[in-house]
């Protein structure tokens, strides 16, 4: 037997926890079964306290009923591997290239990186599985070139076969994917996680794709941090990097951007993934916090 | 193509929101798909503030993954009704006889609440279905006499044909239930609405069964708001009766409660209807807000 | 043991019976598994005998495979509630106006006329679900207006939302519904029972829509019981109006029938609810005993 | 268009049609789903129109919800056979012995048999497949001897594999079966038609087993037909056949039907298949036109 | 405990089974869960070697993945018992006259080589069923004539109704056919199991259809053994009959070839059944050993 | 087209393969849908030619049914690995310690084998997923001690969660294992393969344990290849323990099979992987290559 009384000031703070609850309803209603992809790379994936945050997200997302879906890198970690093993990289237009002993290392470190995602979903009590690229034929791929040249086993992706996704999904496994392909004659390449993500968002026909960066979403003057855009259809982007103002290695994140949303999925986040739990923020609030893409014909006010 | 920054004070707020979240989740995956059966009657049905604050929170308990039965009451409403008409009561042992006429608007009053309930869960974008005890044969009685004495339409549960709620469950609909039966001759009789709840919990071997009530919950001393007991076993709540402690209208409930746990319902609360959210408040805090009872060998520890 | 010998006469008698049963066989193949709508009301409400046989028909048509739903109304029983509790009606255009105290007695009337059928089926051992068209979001409606006037909580259908009967038709259930809707604001609004049978046809593109009526049929003379038609197309039945043959109640009623059998309900049956078991005439024999109506290019060859 | 009215008296007459088919309500009612198998031979099989009335019969029960499964026999037509092919039968103790020849006859013609009454079921509307007991391995017999000596391929069974039967009953099949089986050696064997009857009701736990016979039934003095026995128990039968009133080849018959009833087949019914819809009557009138044997402790109140 | 080495010798031997198996790889794979109809007759069906070889080739198939599904002839055991009972033909335009008594033996005959059929699968170890064309309503005919003439029971193809062969392929049976039909009345015809097979293959858009011939396959100059055409498609067959190089007997066949593929067959097989296990050395062997008929559109390449 | 003929030597050498195929019809009806469990190691997992060799027997006993869950080692490419990063390892008894970064290695190394595997599967047609054991929370384990002293993250099964492998059996999957749990504290622990494969076995009450090793089975004589025992059940395993003629590395290995067999594996096959086709030679061969122990009470009649 327990007993003892609450205070009245517990009682309301617990009542406003209450509150934030049923705020969620309309959202979580409204994303009930959607897939959504989440790109996780960068500092998120760098700091444990922000890792851990991501984690919980999206155990949170999957247990108020959406099916998400996450992609991850690696870039640091492999670059560290290389290192150590004593490995001098070979350098194509400034790239480096990834030749056979590189991407044995990568994916041994891919790998590893994964399954220590698997864990800290399993630590929440959601059962995950990691997987690659080559498990079950999900990701083929073709030899991407650097202006022509051979720059190694880098791949773009050229085909996406769902089926091991999709019963993942169905069996309630939260799928966990490191971005390696296999190609033709099965050889084993690395494809940018960015271009993954997209590529299956594309092919499961997301409600969403949420990239988690280290930048604090689209500006219209990028020396100005007022203009952060909240919302951009495609047009408004082409617009964009047409006046120059997307330039860099935000070009080619705007691009897969647009292939995505104008390949059915809902829409596309660029997510600061410095600030904690913005998966949440982005997703359980009117105007969230970073650039969300959506298509030309999409009615803003029907916006999430 | 909208833009802006969030103030930093608006982040923390929001954060805070999402922290609200996260910490809801072992909470969420404990109870995925276990049943709550809800009696919903007292004050927190006639303030509609309060109404509308316990159908969002079962609507919420819906969407995290429980599968929520309401039951509900509507004594208040029939006295009014049976006025309105002009009919006279007849009494017995002091308890009003329900007789012919006095059903026919017991039924008619009852099964106008049920729907009104329906409506508010619909407006929430869940669908609801409202029944009574005679759909799909629900609630089989046999008329029940108040010492020795015929007190008319009054039923006790005999049978629980619990077919037509698991079918709504499963697909996916909210069952609203208003405690009338049958009896053998397919006569229509009222049932008390903790009592019907009690049965059904029983019959679907529900997690919990939570009595919205007029009272904060159970006190050692019934004198000293500070003795509220938040967690009592059945040989506990056993001995508070025969000390004397427990008494009049709660005896009743008690034993309801006791029966439910002994029959397999894991876990029986007892909360304060008037308080709002008080069901999120009792399900997502470690401590709830009212009287929880549990078997002997349910290990306090493992409380929730 | 029991024994002794069954008289000749006895024998003959049962073989009659036999050969009543084996004339079914062709009827009953022919609608296994489809939807027939009823529309119960009139005379074959009020009369305990000919509802008793009208809940036999439908439990029947159950049994042998057909797939009813029952669709009532309950006028007679609105009005005299009204009177009990001394209300005053208001009229517009000569109509009463439903305002929000008759919109309340007309629910509580109508919920109970339901449970009341519900329970008559569950006698015959048949399971039943009574819904209203607010349970599971099935009928939505906007206001009706008459001649441009708001005659109260008056509605139109505008959408049905089939799940709900969906469900229960293929968990075995016989659905009753009774004529209310909702509104955009989830308003109560009571239907027109005619209206609302022939939309749910409709949406379950119904085999047959029945109308259990006070009249034999459409007469091509109204002053001649000579000239019942047993059949009849759209086109003929359009003539028909337009010659005035029909005319003042029959007017909505033979529109019903047109838009529902357009709308791809095969047959729609108007019927002489006075008369003891006119369903299973009207679907078990050849002529029929009401009037059937079908689409220009139904060919009559192929009557039932 | 059509009309006309329909006279007073010929709606009296189909009124008489509409109670027998309520008349029939209670009886479909408990046999939804329930197998009934029907050894399905003597003049039952020989009378065109009697043939045509048993399969009407069948097709009734299968179209109220029964499932049957029809086991035939084919003696007279085998003897013509044999005979017309020139073949001299031998004999041992009497027996006609089942030489390979005449195996090779008796299986033709059995098959033929077994595909009319597919035709004739067919004709019906309903879909029938006709098996032998080597089809999906269903009858495993070992060789029957005749006190000790060889008969031929006359065979026992040993083992029933009913999965194609189950299988056909899912798919809605009405499957008839022809009493041959295999042994180990998967040499073709003649079963007699009442014991692979029996086998397959006891391997399928019928509800009902019927026998249509040559005989009206049992008599408790078999000169006297006003002793027909309508109810019999396994004990009952037990002391007729010790007290010598059931004797000759209804022996063989009523140890099938002990043996069936002791092991799990509700009841079991001798019938005359002479009379016009014999099935029909025994089922859906409450005394029956046989007899009807049932276990020592069915209470003989829930009869049918 | 048994013990003992194995030969250097054995080991070798063993492992070229092992490679065989291997070699099976690819093919296994292709047709997993693929349809193929067999035509079975001619002297595969008389020789009791050839019998088992074929029966345990459709085995084989059967356990690596195919849906195969068996139709066979029996005409030289009709004619054998024709003559046994003394019948006399009579014949119209030099072709027998199918009477109703040449009508019962055949079904008589056919039915039992069915069961044969049956026997040898389950000898096998895998169930099998064996229907005719009036089971579950599969073979539907019109009477065939020729040239205007009636010559009794015999049958064109008119309808196949494939739910009786899906639902045994579903759940796991061999299906065994033989070409007995039924018409409008019922009446029972017989088919030529060419057609029958032909007929079956298109309906369930079979992958293969192979016939078991007495010849080799088609020459390109039937008088040299040398000029035998292992692939063959629609227009260069119909040249071939057009220059004269197919003839007689092979015309009809072809025929039935080019039907079968331009209706939805992948493949036609023209098999040699005298020599052993046919079916698998077409099947698993990149030439074949007959002749395979593929649309105009199929790429050689992709030969099987 | 295609034509010429096949050569009588060709057509005897494909009868040959014919035969081989036949051959193997018992041992694919017996294994149908049958699970067993490959402990892939040793040198075919180094030489190229058996490693591919190991890939097609595995692919080839799930396409002919079988349901094979392979689980690999990766000992010697450990350990190459942590020399190419310069690690010094520390031991205790003699054993390796495996401290934070060898177990950081060995993961990486471990799961990079296990995609190298799942790609070889892939290259022959068939979809493979590469789990390890803290996908999905499969394997669970507690620390393992050495003589009582901590050796680092070397773990011992302690739960198998069996749902990740059913799901991916049920779809279709090939599941390739590798020896990595986690502990309560969701820490990463490496298993011995050998012990893992045996609690997967257990766990999924498989028909087989196949262990692929570098001898040629056990010996009664170690010193006389021609005492190699091809059956041994657990008793004689304990005798031959005990007289001293198993010893040194074999002892666990044979622990390990007699906990498999005296926890419900059908039967665990040690098998020679230097010899091609080890696992189809063992499987589909009479008296196999390897040792196969069985339970005591397995009768050897039934070998396989």
């Amino acid at each position: 037997m327990e007993n003892g009384t609450i205070s009245d000031k517990k009682i309301e703070e617990i009542q406003d926890k209450a509150a934030t609850l049923i705020e969620a309803i309309p959202y979580i209603q409204r994303f009930n079964r959607k897939v959504i992809v989440i790109k996780y790379g960068g500092s998120a994936m760098l700091d444990e306290e922000l890792k851990k945050d991501v984690i919980q997200d999206v155990v949170l997302l999957k247990l108020v009923g959406f099916k998400p879906v996450i992609v991850h890198g690696g870039g640091k970690e492999i670059s560290s591997w290389v290192g150590k093993v004593g490995m001098k990289p070979s350098f194509i237009n400034g790239l480096r290239v990834t030749d056979e002993p590189t991407m044995e290392i990568a994916e041994m470190v891919l790998n590893r990186v994964n399954k220590s995602l698997v864990r800290m979903v399993e630590e929440q009590g959601v059962h995950a599985v990691g997987i690659s690229g080559k498990d079950g034929g999900l990701l083929k791929v073709t030899k991407k070139l650097s202006k022509g040249q051979d720059i190694g086993y880098v791949g773009e992706v050229k085909e996406v076969h769902p089926k091991i996704l999709l019963d993942l999904l169905q069996k309630d496994f939260l799928p966990i994917v490191c971005p390696i392909g296999y190609d033709d004659h099965y050889d084993t390449y690395n494809i940018n996680a960015d271009t993954a993500a997209c590529a299956i968002a594309r092919e499961l026909q997301a409600e969403k794709l949420a990239f988690l960066t280290d930048i604090e979403g689209v500006y219209q003057d990028s020396n100005d941090p007022r203009t952060l855009i909240s919302e951009l259809t495609v047009s408004e982007a082409r617009k964009l990097m047409k006046d120059g103002c997307i330039t860099g290695g935000m070009l080619p994140k705007i691009n897969n951007c647009i292939e995505a949303v104008e390949n059915g999925v809902n829409r596309v986040h660029i997510l600061d993934g410095r600030l904690a739990h913005c998966l949440l923020l982005e997703i359980f609030t009117d105007k969230g916090v970073g650039t969300a893409m959506l298509s030309d014909d999409a009615v803003s006010a029907d916006k999430i």
